[in-house]
């Protein structure tokens, strides 16, 4: 249903160098981190039901990257590329060894913000938008090419920067956050640059056409899309006050 | 990816009267009749590029319903649903002794607010909230049960009532409005009637214990909010003002 039509400016791009210009360009105008409602996050513009609205969102993002990840896994037979791929999915989900993964810290923060576990793991409460962006990205990784698979996982060049920023400003404005809710963020700075590193090389490695080259490129904006429609949603909901039927209320806060 | 979580209050739903009342009360509350951008339109207060806008994201969704209707329809082995079915994809796509359908006529309307149509059926300048809702609409009815998928198109129960609205509220207050533009909904208000009836007597037969009416019940809420985030997604781009990057721009219209 994506198609070669979301940028509004193809040129041609020759080599690995110019593919690499071109994903920085995208990340410096479509990555979230522009988008007003970080700005009011991380400014400490938001009460905690609006901060409450946002971490149970993006729970559903957060709880659908190991899903998201394991059909990226499932679409190679290069054996060296699944067992780097695994990572991400044990970055998330932990290991039975113990180890905690990234959804059991995103809950530590659910919790701060005073919403129950069984009311975030159901996911009752989310935007529909959430839903349907995410829910597009995992089926985005199962019908485009291995390579637009890897590449709508790029916009991990720009996390370790919004991370950084996300965890000094939520500090500094808000009460109710202390460095042990932040967990999550603290954690993803280095395992978002070891990844978008390989991911970044594997790209430029493997699109070797113009063509393929312009496929990574629309992957990187379908997927600043997907982060863009969540914020979109949250804002007009949880700042601009139309929250759609169904939906958490901060209200029910207790 | 939607489980049975959607409905904030289930009920016991314990024939098909139940079920007929459950549908009506959940179109009651949350078709997009009830959505604030519904009352602009109609009533006559967003300007051109604003219901362009509209138009534009809306040619995305009218031109998926035949992919959708082709899906469902290949979920049946049954040859008579099969038939009826058709008559679905027949309305919207025309047929190939000249007659034209629903998509032909929506174009007329954006012909009218001064849209390209090579520009409108490339999508390129919908909103992404637009592409990723519909497209889960198509995925749920390739996904759910053949019965769940009949279900989702139970919002045409509502729709003739809004059709006649829209109608009479259009013609009223904008100059760029005139009967041959409104073809498309004066032609809606019959076969929306017709279809809704045969799909709410299928489930009404189908649906024969309390947890398969309740399914159908989720159905008709996840379509619900199918129709709902895109006049959302709407109403913050283009009454809020907040355009997402690489969407349609009113002031580009000639």
């Amino acid at each position: 249903m994506y198609d070669l039509t979301l940028d509004p400016a193809p040129r041609e791009l020759n080599s690995a160098e110019d593919l690499e210009r071109r994903l920085r360009e995208i990340g410096a105008e479509r990555y979230h981190d522009k988008h007003p409602f970080h700005h009011l996050l991380h400014g400490g513009a938001l009460n905690k039901g609006q901060v409450a609205a946002w971490a149970l969102n993006r729970y559903y993002y957060q709880s659908s990257i190991p899903i998201k990840d394991a059909v990226v896994l499932s679409r190679f037979r290069d054996h060296a590329v699944r067992l780097e791929w695994r990572n991400r999915i044990e970055d998330h989900d932990g290991n039975t060894h113990g180890e905690e993964g990234g959804i059991e810290r995103w809950l530590v923060l659910t919790d701060a913000l005073g919403l129950g576990r069984d009311y975030v793991t159901s996911t009752r409460g989310i935007l529909p938008a959430t839903r349907f962006a995410v829910d597009a990205y995992i089926n985005f990784v199962r019908e485009k090419t291995p390579l637009e698979a890897v590449a709508s996982a790029l916009t991990e060049m720009f996390a370790p920067q919004i991370h950084r920023e996300r965890i000094a400003g939520m500090l500094e404005h808000y009460d109710f956050v202390n460095p042990g809710v932040m967990a999550y963020f603290t954690r993803r700075v280095s395992q978002a640059t070891k990844d978008a590193d390989w991911a970044l090389d594997y790209v430029k490695t493997h699109a070797t056409t113009p063509e393929t080259r312009q496929r990574v490129v629309e992957a990187l904006i379908f997927k600043t899309n997907v982060l863009w429609v969540q914020l979109d949603a949250l804002h007009h909901a949880y700042v601009g006050g139309m929250i759609p039927p169904g939906a958490f209320r901060p209200e029910d806060l207790p």
